[in-house]
């Protein structure tokens, strides 16, 4: 019998009405034959109220504590829909992470998965029954409960696939695939009926928000065939799933050669620029910048330094929009004096463009293309950064959902 | 240093302004030089909310799948309750019953405590920490989550203190000890400021809510000086606390030679009364009348059979109200017929009134006295059971306050 995992987003756990709904989609899918693993988030706003509640404690409440509450809302989860799928006559059982277990590294709030026993899972999937998992959450070597960041529970659910061989990981969500673009900003946007995982962890990193990007990681390293798909249709025979619906992560290239050079065009609102000015142009200056920045936790993105002039340089990057006063404060607060900088100035109004595609690699003219569309829009490029399969830039928050719309159309991207 | 366990319960943890008093109170027992362990229960409303989402799913949940979703309470509440303890400068650490390990029969909802782990526990509390541990749940053989069943936190916490040899456990509420009576009832209802384990036992068992029966039972198996006391009152010092305050249950009878033969007067309104007549007198009737009520799982408390007239007999049994109607089906589908009696009749509206205490032991009459009482305020006794330091009599509910009263004042118990 062939082994899937489902995953469900805390929408699709939102109320017990639709955690019925949820197991009668699995249900479904064992009467077809299916082994089944599940793996629910929390219902939604459930982690962000326990959060909530700890914060009301204290401003910097301490991760390993955050995490032993944080990680209730998906044990609450899998109970549930353990239950209601008893309720409709499967045999079903629950595990929460550290009993499976998920062993992790030793962060918390951000820990990454290190090992997943399945000897459990197993007995229980041989016996005929439906095993349910936390998402989000694992167990360090000192027993501590730790979780994965948000979105962990995609990362969770790609894990296990890989830990129980599973024959495909289905993630579903309330959106029915990973688009060409956002469909609320380009109306033509279009379902890819697949994505490499090269340009789905892309896609991922440059701010699609369909799948979290470890879980892609993970599906990378281990193979994992992953698929995004709605969990608001009805339940559909899995074999129509299979050939309709959502979108598949591939790792066989060469389903894409007869596909278009571009496969999605991704974008970021939340940016916000820095720029470290008249800095003196000598070994170590970037270290001396953003060691400071990394300190504070701040995620540094697009980075650019540019050549010198009298032995004088600037130095640019970007932060996420949230970040960019705490940012500028450190940066403020010393790094500008002890580099001798001659100022800092930042613009949290900026917003980050990326096309994407495994098929730039075997054409040229990708970027001129790029560069052309948004110069006939009259759209000035701030900062451009590139990888082999994908092509950035920077600009004018204003001009966001012009400048793609301006590549979704001179990429033909509606219709290939 | 001497290590003590505090006790909270839901009203105490019911928001995060009232944690933030919970680790006030904890914090000032720490500085006054003690060890401090603390369990504390979900937040007020939380496990019945848990149960609730449980029950739209289920009639009937499985009972280890509701233990994976009502231990959740108890998990965020220790972990918002170390947030807040570090946020006024304390090391605190959290566990969950599994994390310690409580260990536990396989029995879900209401399992018992067969061992607890101290290693880690100890190893936190020479390190200077104050650590919290989740009521209400452990783990059983399986790596199953267990929870101890309604008022379970108490039983955890006086077990963890047996298992850590405690010097006291201080059981935080919101009444402020144990009463001779409910004072809503009479209102010269008087608080103890000692009562023996015996006692303590009847009265929890006779529905005085005050302490769950089964942490009753554990301090007196490991004699456990365990002293119930307000958490709304200001942070006392500790001194001011073991000199005044609450009720504290002892071990020590001598300590009650010359206090009154009287301790309290319990009560339990929600009462059922069933009687079997015309049963044929023969070996294994009761057996064949009470079996099935077990094994519906519904608890049998008082029970009476007649003498037998003429090879006939009748029997008659008390269960709790909400159970009446299951018992009286589980009699009338089958049983009557089964064991040829005439007929079953049941009364819902009677209540229970007890009176204990270890003085009686030593002294006679109490029965008389009471009986005298009731029989002047034109009460009648419907059923009458005994112990050694109790006398039950089941009454019409109506009579229930009256008859309260009645005994407070004939045993003069306002002034004792």
């Amino acid at each position: 019998m062939a082994l899937i995992v489902h995953k469900y987003g805390g929408t699709s756990m939102g109320s017990t009405e639709r955690i019925k709904n949820v197991a009668k989609r699995v249900a479904k899918w064992h009467d077809a034959g299916y082994q089944i693993v599940v793996v629910p988030s929390a219902m939604s706003g459930e982690t962000n109220r326990l959060i909530g509640l700890a914060k009301e404690l204290s401003d910097q409440p301490d991760p390993r504590e955050l995490d032993m509450i944080a990680s209730t809302g998906e044990q609450v989860s899998v109970g549930l829909l353990a239950i209601a799928l008893q309720a409709i006559g499967k045999q079903a059982v629950s595990y929460a992470g550290w009993q499976v277990a998920i062993n992790t590294d030793m962060s918390h709030t951000k820990a990454r998965i290190a090992s997943i026993d399945e000897v459990k899972v197993k007995r229980d999937l041989d016996a005929g029954k439906i095993v349910i998992i936390t998402g989000f959450q694992g167990v360090n070597e000192n027993g501590d409960i730790t979780t994965l960041g948000r979105g962990g529970s995609d990362t969770s659910a790609v894990a296990v696939a890989a830990a129980l061989k599973a024959q495909e990981c289905l993630i579903f969500t309330d959106v029915d695939g990973v688009y060409t673009t956002d469909p609320r900003v380009v109306s033509e946007a279009r379902r890819l009926k697949t994505v490499t995982f090269e340009e789905m962890l892309e896609m991922a990193s440059l701010g699609s928000k369909v799948l979290q990007i470890r879980s892609v990681e993970f599906a990378g390293n281990y193979k994992m065939p992953t698929r995004v798909l709605s969990s608001l249709t009805d339940p559909l025979l899995p074999l129509e799933i299979e050939a309709n619906s959502g979108t598949l992560i591939s790792f066989e290239e060469d389903t894409h050669m007869e596909q278009a050079t571009i496969t999605g065009i991704a974008f970021n609102r939340d940016e916000a620029k820095i720029t470290v000015f008249g800095v003196p142009d000598k070994p170590g200056i970037a270290f001396q910048i953003l060691g400071p920045i990394a300190d504070a936790n701040i995620e540094v993105d697009m980075i650019i330094q540019n050549q010198s002039v009298e032995g004088k340089t600037d130095f640019t990057f970007t932060v996420p929009r949230n970040e960019f006063n705490k940012a500028m404060d450190v940066l403020s607060n010393g790094v500008k004096q002890h580099i001798q900088a001659t100022g800092v100035i930042g613009d949290a109004k900026v917003s980050k463009v990326s096309v994407v595609g495994v098929g730039m690699r075997s054409h040229v003219g990708i970027a001129s293309q790029m560069f052309k569309t948004l110069a006939e829009e009259g759209i000035n490029i701030q900062m451009i950064s590139t990888s082999e399969i994908k092509i950035s830039v920077l600009i004018d928050e204003k001009y966001m959902e012009l400048a793609v719309r301006a590549l979704h159309k001179a990429f033909g991207m509606e219709n290939t």
